[in-house]
């Protein structure tokens, strides 16, 4: 084995590189220097209009506990040049940075700040990489399985995907994450240990195959648990599998729940219809039609449209993974910075792409209702320090398209970033699960069915302040003399 | 917060139906039949004609640490209504079986077994999610490495996916497979500690933001690392960044390794051509160009075709999230299961998809050479007990396509399953992450370049041994009268 250090430290899981500008800053005493850091995404994922935020609760648990061990310095030690008083600082190093983020469960949009970093420059790049790394994935899969979940409309659908996420952190936490995002319970049991989700699942083909007799592995298990629901597809479904459960079911009579049948194979369409004759004219109208087999919301809708008898929906590998878009892409990008004379300056990357270039400044999104109707009007993304003054008319506008716009006279506006660790002490109480699943639903509730629709939704507006957008122009111009490598007025640090 | 229960036990990290199959095993007294599992995939991802097996060393500290602890039992006696007697087993229970494996780091194909797994029939089905869960992931993962690798070709390939991988563990072990896979240095210092992957990176956009001064972020790198690799596309590629990397390196001169810049944006052609010129004519020629952005084994041949002065491709997101195909679809299954007379029957799955009916019984896969060729023929699977003679001929047939087959008449065979855990004592040595690596490249480079070509690769043949496919058609006929619901021939335990 080559594991060399068996701790669990998560202090080096971070991109070495923020290491080496950490050296830097300390070397030349920039360190405490403030920075604002914010996590955005640029594009909505799988063509749908929206994501729900997902990772707080891990990464204020990581944040917390977050500190380098003793092997962590040795590694450093034995393996770089850094100097034995770097490593010092590092070893008492502790985060006493802020943390501001949406509350977890959210409805989020592309290109809005979902977490806010402020503190001293070297605590923001430390854990660059881990929030990253955590956002990126549990939004991407709570957005997905509340695809999924709307595809299914009342349907339960069950997070079946353990053996298929991209290893165990995955599982556990995408678990977590598709509970958040609509699933009804999941077939990961230490995800129900660990988070109170209802685990759940009852058989595989192995219990048939191992008894080598379906009607005896049936009977087997009917003896042996009171809920039952039967894979009915090992041999062949409609001629063995579900006559079976039936006979079973009949022979256990009161002594067993038959719950109904599951599908894993063959035309799930055809099928289903079949075995929901086969079961109602057995006397079992109540036993229910359970599928899985690659299901994802586009089977799923076209199952509905075809009529399919299914009642749950088991859902693996497509959720899981996020198949048709793993990656989120969200990125954390430094906005503003303290100058030597203490005050914060805004700070950009250009780029040939005018859509990707970062908008500078500490920020706060707020949620804008009208008041004549009941539903969000957009995101309007303005400096931190401004408060939209709902006595007065808002003017928002397209942050590119800026003849795009309108005006509101009556409204009302939430902020969506929330205090959660302010100098390193956490001031936010952390909603249970079942809270924060709660949230979801009634954030995505409120919301224009014309965002939500699966295909070519309708864009939610994501606007930028009048004052955050002249302040965005001016630093533009202002960097544009470095990319000519003119003087810089303003050198910091 | 909720989390409930705060160990990292993993022995609940298995889907529900596990438990709830080892239950009737265990109340029918059946648990300590003995079984044979499987773990095989359906077809080669990513378009390519083959894979590199890992994930070996996770699977044995996974089981080696396998036990119940007081918080998994606590768990179950509050939310199932298993007997107390039923605890008390799990509790004792240590995984008693034996694993054979590939070595890992092998070149693999579909439809032969990766993995067996033989003991009694309750340990087999409790390791299966995470098996899955930890082979479907390494494996693809080191296998899309390979991909990037092959196009890469003599040149560096460094992973920078961290923030994009699927939370922490896809990270750790992830950079571990890439490294299998080819790669030569990772982001992930975390990695770099725990497996002794060189750990790699110099600085980001937010080192030259915070500064807010190219030059001076350049020159405060320099002055504080001896390795020089300056990120130049922050506010202009060509007009600054370039320039100021140069001016720095002059300043610098012998104080620091100028090894080159790193472009992360914009046209890598267009750009990397420019960049060689301006470095060349700047005396340093030796400087390498280093870039990233959303690079795949795609990105990378097209760059190659237009001559981009590439010397170093760090890749991300397309490789840590196999972003075009996230999941290998690895299954587990049942093939051979023992009688009430102690002797092993096969068992299969029958499906009315003819290229998906499991293989049944108990196998071995042997790597055959032809003598008068140094390259492969085909993998050969056969009954465990089953040894080609090499003193006679071997007649090899593909599965489905009988009459597609050859006879070698001189010709090597290797075992590729090992035996890695027996009776639950580890009996296999295993190799440094550096051999593995070795190993891995060794196996490659072993095969034929038709069978290793990125775009519609010549499949290599899997076939099965006579005996095998006899033994499969018998079973197949037994099974047939199940699917027909006539009484079995056995009905087993």
């Amino acid at each position: 084995m080559t594991k060399t250090y068996a701790d669990d430290s998560l202090a080096l899981h971070t991109d070495f590189y923020e290491l080496n500008m950490i050296y830097t800053y300390w070397k030349k005493k920039n360190h405490l220097n403030k920075a604002v850091f914010e996590v955005y995404y640029r594009s909505n994922p799988f063509g749908i209009g929206y994501t729900i935020f997902a990772g707080l609760e891990r990464v204020v648990q990581y944040i917390e506990n977050l500190s380098f061990s003793e092997s962590d310095i040795n590694y450093l030690r034995e393996t770089q040049d850094f100097p034995e008083a770097f490593l010092t600082y590092l070893k008492e190093w502790k985060f006493n940075g802020t943390l501001r983020a949406f509350n977890e469960g959210e409805v989020a949009f592309a290109n809005e700040p979902l977490i806010q970093v402020e503190g001293p420059i070297a605590d923001c790049q430390l854990i660059e990489t881990a929030l990253l790394n955590i956002v990126n994935f549990q939004t991407l899969i709570a957005t997905k399985a509340s695809q999924i979940k709307s595809a299914a409309g009342d349907d339960p659908v069950l997070e079946f995907g353990a053996r298929r996420a991209h290893e165990f952190d995955a599982s556990l936490w995408g678990a977590r994450a598709t509970y958040i995002g609509g699933c009804d319970a999941t077939s990961n049991t230490r995800a129900g240990k660990v988070f109170g989700i209802p685990a759940s699942g009852t058989h595989a083909h192995a219990l048939v195959q191992a008894y080598r007799n379906e009607y005896q592995a049936f009977k087997s298990y009917a003896e042996t648990h009171k809920d039952c629901v039967f894979l009915v597809d090992t041999y062949h479904t409609l001629d063995s599998g579900v006559p079976n459960a039936i006979k079973v079911a009949n022979e256990m009579g009161d002594k067993i729940n038959f719950l109904g049948v599951r599908l894993d194979s063959g035309d799930l369409s055809y099928l289903s219809k079949r075995v929901r004759r086969q079961l109602d004219e057995a006397g079992y109208p109540e036993a229910k039609i359970y599928v899985s087999n690659d299901l994802n919301a586009e089977t799923i809708l076209n199952l509905k449209m075809q009529g399919a008898k299914i009642d749950v929906w088991g859902v693996g590998t497509k959720m899981i993974t996020a198949f048709d878009q793993p990656a989120l892409g969200a990125v954390y990008k430094i906005v503003a910075v303290e100058g030597d004379d203490q005050r914060m300056y805004p700070t950009l990357k250009l780029t040939a792409n005018a859509s990707k270039i970062t908008t500078p400044g500490k920020k706060q999104v707020w949620r804008i209702r009208s008041y004549d109707g009941l539903k969000p009007e957009g995101d309007y993304v303005a400096l931190h320090e401004e408060r939209p003054d709902t006595q007065d008319e808002l003017f928002m506008f397209h942050p590119q398209y800026t003849y795009i716009n309108k005006t509101l006279d009556d409204f009302s506006a939430r902020p969506l970033l929330h205090d959660i660790i302010v100098d390193g002490q956490r001031v936010y109480d952390m909603p249970t699960l079942e809270e924060i699943k709660e949230y979801a639903k009634k954030s995505l509730s409120e919301q224009w069915e014309e965002h939500k629709r699966l295909l070519n939704p309708e864009p939610y507006p994501v606007d930028l302040s009048q004052k955050l957008y002249d302040s965005k122009v001016e630093t533009i111009k202002m960097f544009e003399k470095h990319a000519k490598n003119e003087p810089a007025e303003h050198s910091q640090f």
